[in-house]
C-alpha cells in the first residue's frame, strides 16, 4: 500500500524500480589525471515540474498525464507521489512535507545524470507548489545546464471557487497565510492592502499544526477594513469524497473551524449569495 | 468551416442540429383558463459553465471534456464554441464577444426548457470568464429554479507563468485592466495597493481595439512604487503555434507592443531571472 510509506526524505516507494543513475558514474568516476571526453557525459535531462490538480484525476490535464507516462522518476511529497500510478520503468521517490529544496536538488541531480524526472505538486506547481523551490535549488551553478520546464495544473482556489459559484469573478489576490517563509508583518501589510483595495482574497495555508493563530489574526485585520457581512467561502478537501463547502461571513467565520486542508475565499464588498447558497462576485463595480 | 461564422449574437453554427425546445411549449402554450398540471412541466436542466483552458486540448480537463460530450447545447463566444467538436445531437450557438449576459440568458432559457446546456469560456470560466455573467443573468427570478454548476479550467496566468518559469511563486494579485465594467479610478487604486504591498501582479485584458492607453497608464502608476528593474513577463497566445514570451522590465516595457492577446505578469521586488532567461519569484521574503 503506497499510502503507508513514512514521510521522510526521499525514500524509494517499496516495490518500485531501484534507481540506476546512468550518467553520474561518467561524471564522478574519472581517475585522477585522466580527462573524461565530453562526448561520454550524457547531456542533462529536463526537470519537469507538474501540478496534479487538487485531488481527483478528472482535474489532471492531458499534458500532465502524458508527461508522467514518460519520465523515469517522480519526486514529491508522499501523498502526491502516491497519486502517480506505478508502471514498469518508473521510480517514485516520496519525501516529507517541508523539505522542498532538498527534494528539488534530488530531482536536479537525477536530471544531471540524464534521468528524466518529474517533480510533482498538488494543485498548480506554480502557485505555492514546487516550481519556485526547483528554481531556488537551481541557483546552484552545478545545475546551470539542467533545463526546467513547468506544466500548469488546476489550483485549489479554482476548484473551491467553481464549487461555490463565481466568487473570484472580479479582481482578486492570492496569498499564503504561512509565516514560515515570510514575516507576519508583511502578511499583515498585504492583507490591509488587499482589504482596502476591495479585492477578493483567496487564502492558502491558513493553518497548520504549529501555526494556529493566523486565521484569527487575519480576521481581525480584515475586519478593520471590511464589513462583518463580507461573504466568506471555506472549501475543505474540495473534489474528494470528504469535501465540505461553507458559505459564511467575515464576522461569523470561526477560526477554530479552519484546518490545513481548508482554502478560504474572502469576498469583495460586491460579493453576494444566491437563494441556492452560491457565492459570486459581479464583474462590474459601480 | 466553423471558424467563418460571423460573430453576432446567438446564431446556430451552420450544419448543427436545429434546437428543438422540449419544455418551452409546455410553459408558454397553456390556453387561457386552462391550468397546466405541474407534472407536465419538465424540471429545469442544469446550466454548466465550463472553462476550456487557454488554447490547446492538452489543457482541457477530463471533467470538462466529459461534460461537453453529454450536453445538448454549447453556447459561447464563437472562437470558444468552435473548439467544441461537433457531434450528433449537439447544437452549438456562437455569439459575439461583449454580449455575456445575453448569452447567459439564452443558456438559462434553454435549461428552463429542460435542455442540457454548457456555457463555454476560454481559460477558467471563474476568472474573467462567463461564470459571473451567468450568475448575473440568473438574478432574474424567472431563473430561480435553474441549477448552475461551474467547472474549473486552466487560466491564462497559469500557462504564461509556467511557460516563463515560476513568476507567481509568491503572493500575487490578478486584475483585469478593462474599464468597461469598473471605473479607471478603482483600477488605479488597486494597482497602487498591489504595488505598495509588493505583490506579483497578473494583468488580463491589458488592451483592446477601443482601449489603447491602459498599459501606459498602468506602467506609469506602478513605476511610482516599483523599481524600473522589476521583472515583467509578457505572454502572447501562449500554447498556440504563434505563441511568444518576452521577459523584460517595468521600465523597458513598451506599451505599444501589447495587444488584446497578451497577458502580463509584473514581478514583485524579489522576482528574478535565470541565466536561461526564465523568471521566478522566491517563496521566501526576508
Amino acid at each position: 500500500d503506497p499510502t503507508s510509506v513514512p514521510y521522510f526524505s526521499l525514500i524509494v516507494v517499496p516495490g518500485d524500480t531501484k534507481p540506476s543513475p546512468r550518467g553520474r558514474k561518467n561524471r564522478d568516476s574519472s581517475a585522477p589525471g585522466q580527462t573524461q571526453p565530453d562526448s561520454l557525459v550524457p547531456p542533462a535531462a529536463e526537470v519537469l515540474v507538474v501540478g496534479l490538480g487538487p485531488g481527483p484525476d478528472r482535474w489532471i490535464t492531458p499534458e500532465v498525464a502524458e508527461a508522467l507516462a514518460e519520465v523515469d522518476h517522480v519526486i514529491g511529497y508522499a501523498p502526491y507521489v502516491d497519486r502517480v500510478p506505478q508502471r514498469e520503468g518508473l521510480t517514485r521517490h516520496a519525501s516529507g512535507n517541508t523539505v522542498e529544496v532538498d527534494r528539488a536538488r534530488a530531482a536536479l541531480d537525477l536530471a544531471l545524470d540524464g534521468e528524466r524526472v518529474a517533480v510533482v505538486s498538488g494543485g498548480d506547481a506554480g502557485i505555492f507548489g514546487m516550481a519556485a523551490a526547483v528554481f531556488e535549488a537551481a541557483e546552484d551553478p552545478a545545475y546551470a545546464e539542467v533545463p526546467i520546464r513547468v506544466l500548469p495544473g488546476l489550483s485549489a482556489v479554482q476548484v473551491v471557487a467553481a464549487r461555490a459559484g463565481a466568487p473570484i469573478g472580479g479582481d482578486f489576490a492570492v496569498m499564503s497565510l504561512s509565516d514560515r517563509l515570510k514575516p507576519w508583518a508583511l502578511i499583515e501589510t498585504r492583507l490591509r492592502a488587499v482589504a482596502q483595495a476591495d479585492l477578493v482574497l483567496a487564502v492558502y495555508n491558513p493553518r497548520s499544526r504549529s501555526r494556529t493563530t493566523q486565521v484569527a489574526d487575519m480576521q481581525r485585520v480584515l475586519l478593520e477594513h471590511r464589513a462583518a457581512e463580507t461573504v466568506v467561502v471555506v472549501g475543505r478537501d474540495v473534489g474528494r469524497a470528504e469535501e465540505s463547502l461553507v458559505v459564511t461571513t467575515l464576522g461569523e467565520l470561526d477560526p477554530e473551524s479552519i484546518d490545513m486542508k481548508c482554502l478560504l475565499i474572502v469576498g469583495a464588498s460586491g460579493t453576494r449569495t444566491t437563494s441556492a447558497g452560491q457565492a459570486w462576485t459581479p464583474r462590474f463595480v459601480d
